[in-house]
């Protein structure tokens, strides 16, 4: 952490912060020029507050050189975090597909997509049973009766599920959920992440429409620094000008945050695009650039007049879809035949 | 509403869609020309889900012409609402300043700043309680001892008090407490928003950092669509990227939200700009664009070295803001003068 | 072409506007709701200028259903247009690897680099003579210098040749250039465009940073109104609020226009992202996207302590790169083997 | 300049990188811990290139501290740039009001509004005479033709005229025209910048849509450093995901560039917005934010049914926004009343 001091400082406070830091453990660096007087701060500077330090009348800026998280950094786990779902394996060269309806509709429905889909090759179920809408007259998911669904789903396939937590008050309900996921906007629900943090049950942790990297990363901290290590990450679009789509979908993401952290990470190309036309391109890109894994939306295609999502995949697409993934996953890496 | 149909539909699935919109109360005008045919819906469509029209395979794309929020619209409630809070009115002509400190930190600190406020102008108080804070490792408030010296503060100075809420399980707490705040991380907290739609309590809603206009007054619908009209709105700055301020001010969302809507707009220069010397200037185009209060930072400077955030102003400094401010008013409206 | 009237439209406002609209050679369709009167207009809208009609008192809305771009829309010409540059083609199933230094710094340089990337699968060689730099006390390129060099490494290697043209006084540089790259920053140029509209040469036009698809496809437009149908669409990052890339690379751009438009479509990974390790990740996953190209960045490696940008791969990298590529294609298509 | 190195940086690479900044003239002060080595450079830094710093192999991250501009940068010119314009001043306290048509359409119009815009209280005329347009079949401005018009519209009311540039080649028409706009689209077309720097003629530089404040200030540098000083920065709104608005208006953009810069500050709200009913809040919100001044577009609304564009004011609500404008000025600064 670099320290820029104003000009104009006076030795008194100068001696003040010089105390402070030194009690924080971190040892200085200090150099004066004509016109800057710079402190290196040298030792962990991640439970330093950054924003207390700018707050100071002689400093003038503060920049950080090491990243504010360490739990969730590659820096001190250099090796790949391998996520373990009831024996399906993510992370270290392991890759999975999650995939099912938006929404648990019903008994038939869900039963219909977890069984095709686990024909297509995926080999995660995923159905959201309560339902984040940004109308309150849309639908709001089935709730605990999707959840109970989903379960029977997960009876008949063996499939192990995902699906989506909205408030800490529902958690008893995802009892026996495989994983919990925190979807974008609840990324910076923090109640909600350290709640999660002292369970150990593996979280997917959706980057936020508007949240940098970084900022997903200390997320996953929240989870992490309460003891909970099952942590995957998902890039799921993030909100820009363009309207074409409806988020941009962030595949630089994928080998960013593999640099910079250990923790496995997905892509969903299809809340990302929010058009099914477009998400097996995404798909095939975000295997290529290196993810472990997808999230896709599938649904069957009843003879009612009206069905859902227009980000859907119909089953026979998807099943081409895994097909291709599976030669892209080759394609890039000859020894990445590793699978569940 | 217009559905813009594919140039290839079938007629049983025109008769099917025609069919089921005839079912949600709504009236259809047809309109075909040589490369497209067009639905325009008459009548009410707020329940109208538009993802699920999107989705249907006869579909290429689906407008809105009206607006999907009805409580929070104007069109429906002409007038200004006027929030009651214990006597102190906003809205409808009714201006008022929100100040204190970013966070509750002992009672001296809290009792000396809401004196100072309230001697420069303020009419309500402001602190945090429970701290959404990006790292695990950061100061995350004093939580229900913060809330107990709010209330204190409160006692003193006789100012109603205004704190933020980050889960339902902290709603016992907020009791005794005149507005609850929604901040902007959990703007799209919707189990939070309905079970505050049950309450009779004034809520200041804060616009997400990445949501847009629509979004913002969709929120203020879940709240307002249980029962609870008592909503304040708030601009805190959107994510952008420019990054010469923490974000950035959309002073334009003034008049735009007293264009859509009824419901008293607030803005908060302090987090937007995140810089306590661009405060003032932000304060005054705020007042300017004819928003009807400010929740601004205040901090006292106690001898100690290190202070709170770079974004709070003095007490000194925010008594003269408040003088312009109440200049500004007068400039921009000769017939302002409502207070209180 | 939708327009939504105001609620309290006169009658005779609305036979000027529909007299005005018969004359532009549009037929009206008419809807009267209770609260709305909308009117669909049928036929050509391109030349319908939508700023003009919004403008109008009686209007509250209008709403663009068809594009209005014609020469580069699918709709009207449902072939890929293949581009031929001397013989090497791009778009169609064509798929191109240009490659090349940032900058032309030397004689040895690019002769080294173009002999380098020619033997690593290059087909077409880039590299800068005019550079666009933020600072006036950058490096601006080598200009009409650097283009005679060029075109030197032309000879030697024969690879036809892409650099950019920044102003229309360059233009006689360019007569030995094989494509006329108009750069980010001058995508709406519109005195360019027009310019480059006349000549008989392909244009490698790419996004703007805050452009969206739509207005790429509008300046593209600009160059084909005036008879230059050589057009080669290019993404190289959009500007987003995330800092962890340059530029946040939208894939999702290769499907949406390649739907839109018949116009071949390139990657360009090395400025999106500002970082050489993360090119190779982002032309994998661009190729797996369906791109028609990639353009990326190599630099030779010259015992000199500083060299060029942070964001070029070294020859073999990219060797190794477009062997990957390669395997990439065939993945995604078994009958993708076209090659210049 | 701070700069980071990696940890296994060898000492022979290090010795090349001193060697090299110590000849750009820059002493180093070096600082060695545990895990990280960093170089702090004291000295002027405007001229080191930071891309080439990071394209080092031992480098892991440079950091700017000073900022890359001199002539445009309030450190090295604390007094405020006063531009005088044939006798009207602005910045330094000096306030304009430029008003007048989006495109100049006819003479009958430009003279017209030139003399309403003058009596309503401008001080100069604005009007397009070359329109940079999204669409080739859009109207592209009466260019040469326009340009007459304005200069006649100068003579009749005295008032100096401000008309945009699109390209070098246009630029022998302006010879008489009082101030160059450089539109936003062409911020960043630095082979203009550069003519206008040989220039002795008031430049009026708008912000690009994804321009930072940096980038916004480089290109004032562009023009300053050729030696023309006369440069007015103009803030017209930002490309933000926000649909209600045209652009958003970054007014806190007008603080921060006057901390900046000594260089004046215009704000236009006509554009930012594009819709005529939110202008003149933004107006009032610039001017009690401290801008130095405002270009606002007025149209005179002949009795045809079309006229130009949404976001222009009629002359009579203009002059009543100009009463308020002048209010607001003194409600701020009771010293303020400079003018011309």
């Amino acid at each position: 952490m670099i320290i820029v001091l104003k000009e104009n400082y006076n030795s008194k406070q100068l001696d003040n912060l010089k105390q402070w830091l030194t009690n924080q453990g971190v040892r200085i660096h200090e150099s004066y020029g004509v016109h800057q007087a710079i402190l290196g701060l040298v030792g962990d500077t991640t439970h330093i507050d950054i924003d207390l330090l700018k707050a100071l009348e002689i400093v003038e800026d503060v920049k950080r050189i090491q990243e504010p998280y360490k739990n969730a950094n590659r820096k001190f786990h250099p090796l790949d975090t391998v996520v373990d779902i009831n024996g399906v394996k993510i992370g270290g060269g392991h890759f999975q597909i999650i995939a099912g309806p938006c929404s648990v509709e019903s008994e038939a429905q869900i039963m219909e997509v977890a069984q095709a889909v686990k024909a297509a090759g995926a080999t995660l179920l995923r159905g959201g049973a309560f339902k984040p809408r940004t109308s309150p007259y849309a639908f709001q998911g089935l709730r605990q009766d999707g959840i109970k669904l989903l379960l029977e789903a997960k009876r008949l396939t063996g499939l192990p599920v995902v699906t989506e937590i909205m408030d800490i008050s529902q958690l008893e309900a995802f009892e026996e959920i495989d994983v919990i996921q925190v979807g974008a906007r609840n990324m910076q629900n923090f109640e909600l992440l350290k709640k999660l943090s002292t369970l150990h049950k593996p979280v997917l942790l959706k980057r936020g429409l508007a949240s940098t990297i970084q900022e997903l990363l200390m997320s996953a901290e929240y989870i992490m620094s309460g003891g909970n290590t099952q942590v995957i990450l998902c890039e799921r679009g993030i909100r820009t000008f363009e309207t074409a789509t409806r988020n941009t979908l962030d595949i630089s993401a994928v080998p960013v945050l593999k640099g910079l952290s250990h923790l496995p990470v997905l892509i969903d190309p299809s809340h990302a695009t929010g058009v099914a036309k477009l998400v097996p391109s995404m798909a095939l890109a975000a295997t290529a650039a290196g993810c472990d894994g997808l999230i896709i939306e599938v649904h069957n295609d009843p003879p009612r007049a009206l069905s859902d999502g227009p980000q859907s995949l119909l089953p026979e697409v998807f099943a081409g879809l895994v097909r291709k993934i599976n030669r892209v996953r080759t394609a890039i890496c000859e020894t990445a035949e590793k699978r569940g």
